[in-house]
């Protein structure tokens, strides 16, 4: 006689039949009835990750590229705190993510177990839906609600805290996915008051969420065509498609004077997208808000609203004209320098992109020119790390080449920030993804060299210089991959970092390239 | 003109007076006051971690060993997030840390800035003291408060969250440690109980916390050999201290069957600085309370009393003489086997380790009998993972060595669990640590396969088995550790096991060996 589905089996193929088809994962014991139910079911990848800051970094870079959720499987507070910080990242991009968390059994908890934490206050730090499940005849229902609140606009994270007896008990089937909203409209206010913002003098169309993907930068661009506007993306956006057949948009600087300088001109801010431009920190004498004083903000569309079909009203209401004149760039060719320094690098990357790339950027200092530098590259998707929280870019790029297996992925990582989550890499190996990483090997936090002076701590003695350096000893990045089963390599040269890269993109599989800066 | 004393500083100088002398950083901008002023004022020691981690889970072996508190210092809620699994381990432990959180400049917090998040929410889930400051005139006296929240018994986290406007505003000088008041005095009537449950019958003295050092174990020794009681630790506990001059003590074992067999006998337990032993997970069928159904359990001593105080006063409460008997075990000897086994491992180590070591124990099934075959060491103490939050060991053995610079510190360490926070392994290479790193690679994650089974997911499938497994690729170890700085050396045989462990014991500084199952 077959067993009963259980409560596990049961959320496995709710999650299924809900379109939800990687589970990336690090369980323990209280998960093992959800791994055993993988096997009784078709349809779903499960990803093992060494750490689950792993785990939910490859949600995040899988949400933002498949537009749907992929689950995560962690184990307790402990598990969920340790893939914590990529999901304060996933947060801040709105990925969409079925955040599955076990927990001990229901009856169990009341003895304080050493495992015992509170869940529901971590999970609440990051989560825009969060449920414990009562019963293992109520989890798959659980579970499809999970999957309704992570995909409803703007897309968030619907954790599902799964005690170990909703999932050994037997469980009440299929659930069906509830109805998920379509973005809601915005208001014809809307649009008449950004019209009106346009037409009374030099604006700024401050893009983010889904206006900084094609046809969002194509719409925004005749429409500033038209007015004299300008387009600015936001400082970190969590995908932008672009290259050589696309609207060249340039973001927010993150270093905060720049930044505040190139807000200045505009005294009418809209935004489609993006949130309210803010400074990344406080810094003492320095406005919170970047604005100028005495601009206007407004909103045309919210990141939960349909930021396209908002543009396309506001087109229309301003006149702009169909179609635009050719913004093709030509090509970044490779640079004539010998240097190995970030512009030559940029100009690298800008000539070698290969058509279809996955970029995800965690460059940080090093790579503050990379994005100018590439405007004109074969059209790809680039990624940014999003919420702050260092130790995204491995994980995102794994995450991104589960979701897009045709395209290859190429992550530009800064050293210090790749430490966090290098464990990824083994993942990469283990299911043979065509991820080629570059480690910007400057040996330091550089850009806490630049924040010790704009926060007003000058004349820093021994101690806070070396709590700033990673060169005593040099973290070996050729051995710390080959440990993990990546083949890498170092270069030192700009030739040797050009043909290097070039290998590598022209192979399929996981590479490292150590660049020594 | 000398500057005035920052909030920043006047926090560093109360912690130095106050005890503190180590901090455990991985810091960013909105701590950079905070590190600048470690440069002003003598008497902190500074330590960078790659990973928040590491630096938690070496404050946590740092309490251990100095029975006083280290600090920390983690970047807002992602940097305190990626601490908290070792923070869960140092709450289970009930280590004192003073744990310093770099948040926002007040002011700012509204903008919700893309590091912003509900760090008093994550901070909950593991402290027992919380304070966001509130001003930079007030945040030494909190400080100050912090230090005797952290050491007011049984000893527990307090988490000090830092705005950086309350590190660089102009602070109000060094604030004086309130009293910490000393541990209670148990009542007459628990010592009265526990001597009359002594009187009935067989009956179990459960120790742990501060029975289990010295003089705890040597009293509950007389009253066990006086009663007919046995003693018997906790599964879990932050240190003891052993070896051949000391009573061999056994602890509750993991596996749920036989910790339902071992209490089996007693039908009267008698808690001394223990919690009551329960399942450390839930399985189906299974108890939760692990004593005997008809046990009656009671609490000569609670963490938070003076355990050695209330075990001196049932000695003479039940007329146990003074002194006691030879208990001295012989040194074990080397094994004749040849064989890499885990019992021969355990016969090694207990021939091996040296005296006064500091042995850190997170090698989870391989170890099983490790403490067994150790009895007769060499007089050492012996931390355990104690909150079953795995990848503690690396970190908490750094830690102990920061403590105790003149004792060697050696780490027994699965594979599995020391991939999370692997990165300490840098800091042991950057301060020189005299640690030994015995990695037991097994390539599994092999408790797990255990736990399959237990919980009743029987024949797994090829995904389940995969997500125990860690085999493809296998992690280099040598590679991984030499990538962090730490020299590593490969044993596959018990011989060169033994030999290979003789070296890194007699020489200093960070070693690792990768010990092939």
């Amino acid at each position: 006689m077959p067993e009963a589905m259980n409560g596990a089996e049961s959320l496995v193929r709710t999650l299924v039949a809900g379109g939800v088809e990687v589970c990336f994962t690090n369980p323990g014991t209280s998960e093992m009835h959800f791994v055993a139910a993988l096997d009784r079911v078709e349809g779903m990848a499960c990803l093992l990750f060494l750490f689950e800051g792993g785990a939910t970094g490859a949600a995040d870079g899988y949400g933002r590229m498949a537009d749907k959720p992929a689950s995560t499987l962690l184990h307790l507070g402990p598990g969920l705190a340790n893939g914590l910080a990529n999901l304060h990242n996933a947060r801040r991009a709105r990925s969409m993510i079925v955040n599955i968390v076990g927990e001990h059994a229901t009856y169990h908890r009341e003895y304080d177990a050493p495992l015992t934490s509170d869940i529901e206050a971590l999970a609440g730090t990051v989560s825009a839906w969060i449920r414990t499940g009562t019963g293992a005849d109520a989890i798959a229902r659980d579970g499809a609600e999970a999957i309704a609140a992570a995909r409803t606009a703007p897309g968030g994270i619907a954790t599902l805290i799964l005690p170990a007896d909703t999932a050994w008990n037997p469980g009440g089937g299929i659930a069906p996915v509830p109805a998920v909203p379509e973005r809601a409209r915005v208001s014809d206010d809307a649009v008449a008051e950004a019209a009106a913002a346009l037409a009374a003098g030099p604006a700024l169309l401050f893009l983010g969420d889904r206006a900084v993907r094609g046809a969002g930068k194509d719409i925004a661009a005749r429409i500033a065509r038209k007015t004299g506007a300008k387009l600015m993306a936001m400082q970190a956006n969590a995908r932008i498609d672009r290259g050589a057949d696309s609207v060249p948009v340039e973001r927010l600087p993150y270093p905060i004077d720049q930044a505040i300088a190139a807000l200045a001109p505009y005294r009418r801010v809209i935004l489609v997208g993006a949130t309210r431009p803010v400074g990344f920190f406080a810094y003492p004498g320095k406005p919170s808000v970047l604005t100028h004083p005495e601009a206007e903000t407004l909103t045309l569309a919210r990141p939960e609203e349909d930021q396209i079909e908002a543009l396309k009203r506001l087109s229309a209401a301003v006149g702009a004209p169909e179609g635009l004149a050719g913004t093709r760039l030509p090509r970044p060719a490779l640079p004539g320098s010998e240097r190995l320094e970030d512009d030559a690098i940029g100009q690298v990357l800008g000539a070698l992109i290969p058509e279809g790339a996955v970029i995800c950027d965690e460059s940080l200092t090093t790579g503050r020119n990379f994005f100018a530098a590439t405007h004109g590259a074969a059209p790809h998707s680039w990624l940014q790390f999003s919420g702050g929280a260092i130790g995204l870019g491995i994980p995102l790029a794994t995450g991104a080449a589960v979701a897009c297996p045709g395209r290859k992925v190429v992550n530009l990582q800064a050293d210090g920030s790749a430490l966090y989550t290098a464990q990824a890499l083994w993942t990469q190996a283990r299911e043979r993804l065509d991820v080629v990483t570059l480690i910007w090997s400057n040996r330091a936090y550089a850009i806490l060299r630049g924040e010790l002076a704009n926060v007003g701590a000058h004349n820093p003695g021994p101690k806070a210089v070396g709590m700033l350096s990673l060169d005593d000893p040099p973290v070996d990045w050729v051995s710390l991959a080959r440990g993990y089963g990546v083949a890498a390599e170092r270069v030192e040269t700009l030739p040797a970092f050009t043909d290097v890269l070039r290998q590598a993109l022209s192979a399929r599989g996981p590479f490292l390239i150590e660049v020594v800066l």
